[in-house]
């Protein structure tokens, strides 16, 4: 136990928190009061730090990942839907729901016009329907043209995607896939983000430098 | 104030809260108990709930950006600076620092390999740092190779990033223009990531009907 505090960095309270919540497997018992820790319990003790420091999530939310990747009866693709539902933030739209659903009905021709084969029940889906309503209530826009200034984010972001599937490593255990691909969704969304303000930060500092009065070139 | 709350969708309650604090503008007094509000209290609103709904924002992180845009000293590249600052999550790294800096002269590097023009203190660039910490980690693998892996998302997100700034509406009022690149960095962040998680999980659909065993095509 304190030699897997030192590796991974986690404090001992800390780490006894995470097995009495079922986080973190128990190690081999080798007596009464000492276990035995693998390269495979540092390695969940820092997705769970990453889950909840870089993604930001609850700890209900990562329990439900962690479940899930524990859970060797539960295929790759329910394995995504259960991360993004946890990024989802379903608040969100509902509280701004209004009785129209014409925010949902273009979300979903938008959806169907990329081509896109997306689930009804799909977390991301409902998300997209409550921030397209969000959107046209904060500009007092038309949720079809709101959708339609979507389109070059999903431009850029479709090749993305496809190459982050597809890169799967399909050959590994099934352990290490999984983690991988539930630190992938939510690291690489973080870093979406990240990557997007730093562009936007140098484009505002290049236009600012010339001409130095107006606010873009 | 009861049409207010009407046209919102904000109940009374947390409009005068808003209101105490700051958030919003309070109205031309007609009356010892009666004000006066427009269409720019109704936009404050929105935007308010939109940060704080969408966003995901704390009440301290939308205080400070309702303060930079109600200033009209500060410069539209500062007021993009604290909307980022309220995005960053400053937690992240930090908590999982090691002796060395390696990730931070990797994210560094990579940041002037693209060429961008980022100020020392941006915050984007701190949690740069340490997302590629973070990811180091967890895989165990070199900073350098890391940033590497970035380099498809930077490319597929720099255009998009010029655009937004290259498109905000010059000739406009200052506060519509504010409060419209306020909404911009919070909710395409946001949308950012919706897209990218509906993309995911099509490509994983396409890839699981044919073959059906394996992962991905």
């Amino acid at each position: 136990m304190a030699e897997l505090s030192r590796t991974s960095g986690v404090t001992p309270a800390t780490i006894k928190w995470y097995l009495r919540e079922g986080l973190l497997p128990r190690g081999a018992a080798t007596a009464p009061n000492q276990a035995d820790y693998g390269p495979e319990h540092v390695r969940r003790l820092r997705l769970i730090r990453a889950l909840l420091d870089i993604g930001g999530l609850s700890m209900a939310r990562v329990r439900s990942i962690v479940g899930a990747i524990d859970d060797p009866e539960v295929p790759l693709d329910e394995v995504v839907r259960i991360a993004h539902a946890a990024l989802a933030r379903d608040e969100g739209g509902a509280s701004l729901q209004d009785g129209s659903d014409l925010a949902a009905s273009a979300a979903d021709a938008f959806i169907a016009g990329r081509g896109w084969s997306v689930k009804a029940a799909s977390p991301a889906r409902a998300e997209l329907a409550g921030l397209v309503r969000t959107i046209a209530h904060l500009e007092g826009r038309d949720p079809t043209g709101i959708v339609g200034g979507l389109a070059p984010y999903a431009e850029a972001i479709e090749p993305i995607a496809a190459a982050e599937v597809a890169g799967l490593p399909a050959g590994s255990p099934r352990d290490l896939v999984v983690e991988r691909l539930v630190a992938g969704t939510v690291l690489m969304e973080r870093a979406l983000g990240i990557l997007r303000r730093l562009a936007q930060e140098s484009a505002f500092e290049v236009g600012h430098k010339d001409p130095p009065a107006g606010p873009v070139a």
